[in-house]
């Protein structure tokens, strides 16, 4: 069953568009966190971000940079923050993936984020040797 | 003055590197939220995410699908936050862009967000219409 942002690449369910290329669109958030709140989505019907085609990933990061500045000139806060939930436990809610780009307003509105930093402790060289062992170049 | 990251892109302060192509690098990050907290960074030193050059930003889109693939991989964990912080007050630490890859842990490490959500209200068309014509194409 397509998602509810591949029904709204088809124009079946509207949307506050700002923003679309071959591989992207951009639009308004219907339940904002701040305003300005705008979401940035492929066309390619991906769950999470590392299930996307190298095309797709690529392009949105030229999008989230241009969406990025507009939201800034248009609202004129210039403090944001990006985010990508991949998976239920990490607050994805549709199962498509999806940028947010969220004002954080001076009053407070916006994101808010818990930080429980750990250290990165003696088996780091080990973790990245793993991590650097499993990328596939695009 | 530098920031840390170009100190580690020049190769004069270490990192635990996991990924490094012509734009980007990425490294763990050193108090991780949870195991393989990666942060993926442009070589171009720039403050947000929208002062970067399309290149970088296209970049960055491609390095980060790659590192989210190698850190589900390496953690076995599929669950998992990308997040980009622009500005003190959206919880920007080091001021030179960069993206947290952030696994979510089957036992709740890994990145907190707490999502006070609104709605879009009777001004979103407008507010779409501004953004929209704020957009500069790459």
């Amino acid at each position: 069953m397509p998602s509810i942002f591949t029904r709204i690449v088809a124009g079946e369910v509207p949307c506050h568009r700002v923003y679309e290329d071959e591989h992207v669109i951009a639009f308004l958030d219907i339940a904002p966190l701040s305003r300005g709140h705008v979401l940035v989505v492929p066309k390619e019907e991906r769950e999470r971000l590392h299930e996307l085609s190298p095309q797709s990933a690529e392009a949105l990061g030229r999008a989230l940079r241009a969406v990025a500045a507009a939201v800034v000139k248009a609202t004129g806060c210039a403090d944001y923050n990006v985010l990508q939930n991949n998976g239920t436990a990490a607050h994805q809610a549709v199962m498509h993936v999806h940028f947010h780009v969220i004002p954080k307003e001076p009053g407070g509105a916006g994101l808010g984020l818990k930080w429980d930093a750990g250290t990165a402790g003696p088996g780091a060289a080990e973790l990245a040797e793993r991590i650097r062992a499993a990328i596939t170049p695009a």
